[in-house]
């Protein structure tokens, strides 16, 4: 199926105001998404999405496109991004993962020696992931704004496999990234390819985007993040040029990476609430696409508040076309979806995107 | 007791690499400490430190001395920093706060209202914690180089009485901020009273300088720091400017808030690793001491890889005489002490502090 079809889908939101952004060409308004839109913070989503791992939900495929359809249809988003998780691949390759609630990601057995790397077998998407292609290929049918498909980055999912779960100081992947570099390398080399297959059959599914997730990149040292990340990154973003789909990067913490995370050859660069976007964008010496920042905790705010600081980062990005307004993490379970709502009206009526395109044919 | 003693004490130790860093001289060698390097971390510690509450062994004053020892003894540092926590005074007025072994703080009744405010009374050093100022005078007679007083900065302090212990977002602390910026306005002035209380205490005791532990304002983007924190912190720092005493600030991720903690008006600004000392220091328009900047992480590599991330922050610094070398964040558990002892070696032989004096009159 779907050649036809989906050239056509592909045409139609070249325009969107998302692709346009992703691309710095103006237009008539700032794009706007949120960072894990769908989700606990929805009532919609807790009626339907019951117990049990999310890995069960994100296999269904009709309860998957549900609910990522959710917030595009309460907010008004200009991307919808699929509802999956960063392990899916590993987990889908038989690694031992689940993801606990309350907790995150928890590996059984954590990757510890060269011999787990025989527990990393390359990723069939068709065989081993259906459902998330399914979900896709459902989505595409029904929404009007681009389907932004994603992976983690190596890094970050190395992070879970090594470590057991979430960290704080990721001190055993620095052991093992400093320790023994090749192994680690090795590691991270085998998570570019599952990334590679999993947005590759994403994009040739239908995803108009895709964005690779390195949320924990920002516990490193900039030194250290050129040395033992960012040439995995790379092998990532440049394995899916030739799909023709921008693609974006998130971490936090990331103040410092910017210009070395730009040097993967990203189109997209998330950045948190740290980094005021104006700032930025002058760290990083290529244009590229800012996507960012509010902080998520700013919305637990009075809406007062919470429409001064998305007018503060607007005012910032001063009508700069390359600029994605989103938060500058994921939004929090608590957070009241009637303030989103009034987040995307806000950056609707008052955004510009005016300026001048950037020179993104150079870069 | 003291004031001849001290005055004796505090003059010999004039000289001493650590305070003369702190005032931006040249000296012989680069001075280094490392935070949180009493602890777990040595079989010494957990030899005598038992079971129980950490607050237990802070109020026996013997066990606290021999602890605050420990790492001077096996390691050579060049300043002692009193063994205590951050949450002392807060548990010592009766908040009702506990630190629970491999959690942190836990407050059992969270801050809520203005009502919660009448459970801060002002601390009375001499009587609500006279264990911390028999300690601080029990280490002055022993010690050879400088002891470091500390408290926690209103804000971090804040941060665990609201949420109720450690927290990874900061929902219910960034909500009162923005929802009532009155109440946590007075809040955070009654925190900087008895922290105020709490450091004054201590170097009236003895201690040669203090350092406020501001560890997790960089969870703030620069404006909601620089309107909601940076007052009281800076409350703090006026309020002991006539001890004379070198006044030090740390926090991690504040890469974005170092112009703005340096107004403050700290002599001693910490960095974390993510911030190179250079870029560190051309981001602070007045001339400070930089205190930093290892991955703690780092410790868990090979020697080799330890020592050539020692000699790297070495180089950076260049000579110059305003630098403490120290940890981007605590000694984790993990770390042999042996690797630390050796960081010492190293800068001990390798590190110069003989630049020309920062113009810190001027400042």
């Amino acid at each position: 199926m779907g050649g036809v079809r989906l050239a056509a889908v592909t045409s139609r939101l070249a325009d969107s105001a998302y692709l346009r952004a992703c691309r710095g060409e103006p237009g008539d308004r700032v794009p706007v998404w949120f960072q894990r839109q769908a989700g606990r913070s929805l009532p919609e989503y807790r009626a339907i999405r019951g117990t049990g791992s999310i890995l069960d939900a994100i296999a269904q495929p009709d309860l998957a496109t549900e609910i990522t359809l959710q917030p595009v249809r309460r907010y008004g988003v200009d991307a919808a991004i699929l509802y999956s998780d960063i392990v899916v691949p590993v987990h889908a390759i038989g690694f031992g993962v689940d993801i606990k609630p309350g907790v995150g990601p928890v590996v059984e057995q954590p990757f510890r020696s060269g011999a787990d790397l025989e527990r990393l077998r390359p990723l069939d998407p068709e065989a081993d992931t259906p459902y998330v292609l399914q979900t896709v290929r459902n989505l595409v049918g029904e929404l009007d704004v681009p389907l932004i498909g994603f992976a983690g980055a190596p890094f970050t999912v190395a992070s879970y496999l090594i470590e057991g779960g979430p960290s704080r100081n990721y001190t055993v992947t620095k052991a093992l990234m400093h320790g023994d570099p090749q192994l680690f390398g090795r590691l991270l080399d085998r998570l570019a390819d599952l990334a590679i297959a999993s947005v590759r059959s994403q994009v040739e599914a239908g995803a108009s985007a895709l964005q690779l997730f390195d949320s924990w990149a920002g516990a490193l040292s900039r030194e250290d993040y050129r040395r033992f990340v960012q040439p995995h990154t790379r092998k990532v973003v440049d394995a899916v040029a030739d799909l023709g789909v921008p693609r974006a990067h998130f971490g936090v913490t990331t103040g410092e990476l910017l210009a070395a995370i730009a040097e993967t050859g990203v189109d997209v660069v998330g950045v948190d609430w740290r980094v005021p976007i104006d700032e930025a964008r002058r760290r990083i010496p290529r244009p590229v696409t800012l996507q960012g920042n509010l902080d998520p905790g700013v919305l637990m705010a009075p809406i007062d508040v919470v429409e001064s600081q998305v007018r503060a980062i607007l005012d910032r990005n001063a009508g700069h076309p390359a600029f994605v307004f989103n938060l500058g993490h994921g939004v929090l379970p608590e957070t009241d979806p009637d303030v989103l709502h009034r987040v995307v009206e806000v950056v609707h009526d008052e955004g510009r995107a005016d300026g001048p395109a950037d020179p993104r044919g150079s870069s």
